[in-house]
């Protein structure tokens, strides 16, 4: 395994790119913008949804799932949705292959099985959902329907790169509805939260909550929230949004509920999703040259035991160490894998598991077995201590949870030091292109001056920010008046 | 809900669609022959995911995930693979919707968005994922490589039922290659019984295990073995396959290695799979006519507490009652909901508990309040005992165990009475049409007489059993000679 990592310092994009291959997380496909992820990739992603699972059963979700192929006719019904995804679709128009006449051994597609009506492959169900959901919802007691869904979606993306933009996706979708419009905005809110929570306690990465200016909003939302993180190049990545939806939904495919007073109305509805993207997220928060750093509560091996011998009674003494050791880790729910694998040495072990991001690697040598030590080395920091055997379950439990808040502070510290207050424009294109981050900048509302701001700048509103404190002040645009700073950045 | 059942003697496959959609498990969609599994149903199927799941990795294999669309050319590699799948595909063509000039407010499919190669919805996904391990494996240090994926799937069947035969289903891939042919082998009969253990361990499920005949195997395999069902009407239900590929995608694909002796040689394949065709076996072995029966080992309730009450300090003890009990139950690892809900009365919810399978039901009422008992109500028998409260949790804990047991024994009892020996042709017919189940024959090994069987008698053979005593005999239809019986029937 070659781990020589274009650094971050010399092109932070190719840094990317080669990490992920080279840590064996992910690898383009020979279909055209869509990825095939690895199963180290998977196994992360795997704790992701695992946890994710858990929070949304936690507050009142149920699994269910629904087809991934939609007739025009209903991705149509919601307008504003159909035209935010109708530019990047994958459309099934024919439904066999039959042998190609012209071509022996080839097949080509059988014109006599054309659809009377094209399928979509999902690029987000609500669509087909709310059509079900029609069937479901009757009265008052069908409320509150709270389901999520895990799932592939297809967006035809032009520009692809690995787990940031994919024209196929894993993800999972929320979809409720309610009966008020108060109890949607909640949800929505909740929702919010809970990707925000998940994000900082699992992935250690800070967030800022907000909502989307119009212009950023979900093709088909009333209000989309959002949890916007910032990568070490100094660029924003959305990492998770839900969206308020009003009735849009309800109305495009007429689903009303009867209220407890006997009264009909359209039901409220939210949407929500987090998806592979979170790897990309995951990878450039803390990953550093040397390859890949993963935060314990996501990582699939959070322990590594390397033995390093000569002889064959020393790799013996130490494999019994190491299955002790395993046994006692295992037992506080640490994961734990002994690489005794003998095609490689310890050195290359080494560069693969750092390369890989495991958060903690022992090594025990003949040394050790003389005096009852191992090496503990931490992937974060880089640093090594020899500790007594006696002290290894502790010593790994506590730097579990010391990595962990280590990697979130180091994160915030960096997050925080780059969010910049600015006044004037020059000022905002200035910060802009030599220290990057987000820019808290008074904006005056409009959807022209955010086009103008974006054209020049590249910039995009990441989002207004719920702590936003009411200032009042004038567009770094425009001049035109502003009641609250929005923040700006380049974005992934 | 309305609860009445068409009984399965009036008709089995009247009552089959009605339960699963009276039990909440299923629907079918707007999309042709796709469905939508609904929040019940999709319980259960997690259920079984998260059991196979852990026995694949118990077994050394991981998960990875592979794009849905299929390039055709790839598609094309394996000959016999696309042949057998040609003829159900759902095809990408077009990657672009736009505003029907026509019809304002309609979208049609942009012209100008057409694919240079059309894009086939995988219906397996041996050919993406060969053609990606050609890039992952080039020395025996590669191998075995043992990876599996949870997908969806799209076969455009024409006649399609809910769970047994959709065009979309849910399911899980396994796609291992190995050095050696025995080692491919090995590993095909290994999933194989994986399934096995797995249909008779938690589906409650006897299956035979057995290969299939050339005309019944997988397309591109060299052997498919299979574990068959069989299905309170008589019929068989394929419930899991396995496949040994040979070399056939090594060689479409071009997948070498180095051996250990530096030989350059082709790799040898598995796949093996199971389907949300799976739920469909599970409902049809153990329900009647009242609805759906679980077995504990699936049932995502395995205890239901329903509280009888006239007056609120009566609700509130039963309440307390309930929750000590649910306390001590869930320490036990059995899962219990309280059905506390206003809005039906305990008749109605006795009902849908009956129709949706929980394997037990407990009632409090105000007797039991005065006397220190519960009702305990099995769903397999409908039988119901009076406890005292200090023996229920190890009278719910042996009735698991003991329901589990139970309904195994029952299916394997009526699947050993509907095994039948048949020595002449007439025999055959008139056990096929009368008492159904698998019939033990005789055949002498062709094609030919495999496909007369089949037009004269719709019955196929559904597999040679591995357990096969070999015994030499005539076939029951030619005449010919013949080593060994094979099982006939009837399939879903
Ligand atoms: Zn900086
Ligand atoms: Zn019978």
């Amino acid at each position: 395994m070659s781990k020589n990592l274009t650094s971050r310092a010399e092109d932070y994009s190719k840094w990317y790119n080669e990490l992920v291959v080279k840590a064996d997380l992910a690898e383009n496909s020979a279909v055209r913008g869509c990825m095939v992820i690895k199963p180290y990739g998977y196994a992360i992603w795997e704790k992701m949804q695992a946890e994710l699972d858990r929070m949304f059963k936690e507050t009142g979700h149920q699994n269910a799932y629904f087809p991934l192929l939609i007739p025009k006719s209903l991705f149509e019904a919601e307008e504003k949705n159909a035209e935010g995804f109708a530019k990047e679709c994958a459309i099934v128009t024919h439904y066999r292959l039959q042998n190609d006449p012209d071509n022996p051994g080839k097949l080509r597609v059988d014109p006599d099985a054309k659809l009377e009506e094209e399928l979509i492959v999902r690029p987000t169900s609500e669509a087909i959902i709310w059509n079900t959901y029609k069937g479901w919802i009757q009265s008052y007691r069908d409320l509150p329907l709270l389901i999520n869904q895990w799932a592939n979606v297809v967006r035809w993306e032009m520009r692809t790169r690995l787990f940031l933009r994919t024209a196929e996706f894993l993800w999972q979708e929320g979809h409720t509805a309610h009966e008020t419009k108060a109890e949607a905005i909640q949800e929505a809110e909740l929702m919010n939260n809970v990707y925000a929570t998940f994000a900082e306690n699992f992935m250690a990465i800070p967030v800022i909550k907000g909502v989307k200016s119009e212009s950023e909003r979900f093709a088909g939302a009333v209000e989309t929230y959002c949890i916007e993180a910032l990568m070490q190049d100094g660029k924003a990545l959305q990492a998770g949004t839900s969206h308020f939806l009003g009735q849009n939904f309800a109305k495009a495919f007429d689903v009303k509920f009867t209220s407890k007073e006997g009264k009909q109305d359209y039901v409220w509805a939210t949407s929500w999703g987090v998806s592979t993207r979170l790897m990309g997220a995951l990878i450039m928060t803390h990953s550093d040259d040397k390859g890949l750093v993963l935060p314990p509560n996501l990582a699939p091996n959070q322990v590594v035991i390397v033995p390093i011998y000569k002889t064959d009674e020393q790799l013996e003494e130490i494999s019994k160490i190491a299955n002790l050791m395993m046994g006692d880790l295992r037992a506080k729910h640490i994961s734990v894998k002994y690489d005794n694998r003998t095609t490689l040495r310890p050195g290359a072990k080494f560069a693969q598991h750092e390369l890989q991001g495991v958060p903690l690697r022992i090594a025990i040598g003949p040394k050790d077995l003389e005096n009852g030590t191992v090496e503990v080395a931490r992937r974060d920091t880089l640093t090594k201590e020899v500790i007594a055997l006696d002290n290894v379950t502790s010593t790994v439990e506590n730097l579990m949870t010391e990595i962990q808040t280590a990697l979130y502070t180091k994160a915030l510290n960096f997050r925080d030091s780059h969010v910049t207050l600015v006044d004037t424009f020059d000022e905002f294109k200035n910060v802009l292109e030599t220290k990057g981050g987000f820019i808290s900048a008074h904006w005056d509302g409009t959807i022209e001056t955010e086009a103008k701001i974006k054209e020049i700048t590249k910039a995009t509103i990441r989002c207004i920010p719920t702590d936003e404190v009411p200032e009042n002040g004038i567009c770094v645009y425009s001049g035109s008046s502003s009641k609250g700073r929005v923040l700006f950045a380049k974005a992934y």
